[in-house]
């Protein structure tokens, strides 16, 4: 499928777009010649940065508010062909800390911006990234979407119930709506600074600063990882396709144990200090979700989408990027 | 199981205690001996009936204020040993007309409701009003709690969203709480006033003023109707046995077709008018679930719970009620 005509002069807003895969998404879409307004609360910690857009600052408009702000969302959603919406609180452990917040970023917002699009842009065609978490302690590998649903946490709870409008909206309403649930996810544009988003990102920080990488448990637990780059494309392939009111996984080909992914990370950040193994914290245990491997053959049968970017060549792009622009992505220790 | 002495003399917080459900269950209380709170916001239309109290006002007590509000839960919830958490908003189409509203009353306060019991009295039984709503279009009969979840309006998903939120203040607090799904449920102290809390409450209310009862569809749809002391003694023995952390479906033994219903009631009450067949109004047709008969199994293998209450007198002792009562259920039309 070739979308890359699609998206010129067309417009499009992308919610969360200064964060790590809304500004990948929104340099992509620069490159396709498309009209992108990004909106971006600028929460702390959350991703957004303003580096993000580093080069394609005068290509795109930006909106500083909120998705939780009902009133400048139905100012701004009439204009748009398209809507990613990117915007979330994305870790698991705030979201338990606070799920209240969790769960004004995550549902309400949602629930807010679809009332939004189907009384003033019926039309609008959007893509919700959603998530991988919430088949929680999976039963076997690799996960479809037929895999039966478990959240562990907050966050996971959050994230499925907006999934869930965006289908419903979709099927009362009409609404063109897509959900991809995205597994982990690497590439430039991360947030480094904590690792509450991810693993991935806290190994990287480490690895470039030379020291210790530290994983809970013993290191066994699979994880695939997507590169950003192959993420940006899935999204792309599913707002140019008729694939509405449908939910796709999005993963990688393989899945590797966290210490053979902290081992690679070292090997490619040319870091010699070694991998530490801790006890899981009490507060993650609880929430862990064990192995995970993607079995993305429903959006490749579909939306001839795979990924392309293998592991060691995907992190020794990264590892280039933030060697580069290490000062914008890793700010003071949380 | 034996619960009758259980509950004597023990502290029970009731939400949404002056409706349907949770007003039943404080007359059941009292005779138990429980000094019981009754929580209730009287939102108009919600079903809460300051005449469900009849027979009982000066054995319980009764606090007004919203699941919403959580500074009145916070000073209440250190004082209980029981918590039967009933409020909510229980209509489907009023979900879809005001979905943020029902966002707060089902989703919202229950989060908020948890984090207070989790901090302010982490030993408080919890029993949750679930709702086999959120099985939506059923793949199978009987359904069982194994059946995959597929919510077809707001309502369901938040409904679905509040029910894992008891779950996972189970696993990762190690809050006592366990789940009740809920099917249709029937008899006295329910609103008649409008159909939009389930269809049975119209049924009776058409039959006792003679009127024809109107169906959507060729009424060959099956629903199964619970008598409402059967639901009660449901929460008694989930809320005195060990079974937290668990989710059971609460239905009956068998399922009938719509139009069979409208004829029992219609017999049982000595109506002459014929039932009527009408077109599904497209917003009740898109998030119509179809047929549904419940696999209860799990809970009367573990708690020995099953429904003692037939559907010819179950009716019978139902409409009575009504008919000495009607003004109080029956007030003006919607």
């Amino acid at each position: 499928m070739d979308y890359f005509s699609r998206f010129a002069n067309k417009s499009v807003l992308i919610t969360g777009g200064l964060g790590f895969i809304g500004s990948n998404l929104a340099h992509r879409l620069v490159e396709l010649k498309a009209r992108v307004t990004l909106l971006d609360s600028m929460v702390p910690d959350h991703g957004g940065n303003l580096h993000n857009l580093d080069g394609i600052q005068d290509a795109v408009t930006v909106n500083f508010s909120d998705v939780r702000d009902p009133h400048a969302l139905r100012y701004l959603i009439p204009n748009f062909d398209f809507l990613f919406n990117m915007a979330g609180q994305v870790s698991h452990r705030d979201s338990m800390e606070k799920p209240l917040i969790d769960l004004e970023i995550n549902v309400a917002s949602q629930l807010s911006l679809l009332e939004s699009c189907r009384r003033l842009n019926p039309e609008i065609r959007i893509v919700f990234a959603s998530t991988r978490q919430f088949y929680g302690r999976v039963k076997h590998l690799p996960v479809s979407e037929e895999h039966p649903i478990s959240p562990t946490d907050v966050n996971g709870v959050n994230k499925m119930a907006a999934e869930w409008y965006h289908l419903i909206y979709h099927n009362v309403y009409g609404l063109r709506t897509t959900a991809l649930r995205l597994s982990n996810i690497y590439g430039p544009r991360q947030l480094l600074r904590h690792s509450r988003q991810g693993f991935i990102s806290g190994f990287i920080r480490l690895a470039l600063q030379g020291r210790s990488i530290q994983i809970y448990g013993d290191g066994n637990q699979l994880r695939d990882l997507t590169h950003v780059d192959d993420v940006v494309d899935a999204f792309l392939r599913a707002a140019s396709a008729g694939a509405v009111g449908k939910v796709y996984n999005v993963g990688a080909n393989q899945a590797y144990r966290l210490s053979e992914i902290a081992d690679t990370v070292n090997e490619v950040a040319g870091n010699k200090s070694p991998v530490e193994f801790v006890p899981f914290p009490e507060e993650y245990k609880k929430i862990d979700i064990g192995d995970f491997a993607t079995d993305f053959s429903k959006i490749c049968r579909e939306l001839s989408w795979f990924p392309k970017m293998e592991l060691r060549p995907g992190l020794g792009q990264t590892i280039n990027f933030y060697r580069k622009n290490l000062e914008h992505y890793l700010g003071p220790e949380q």
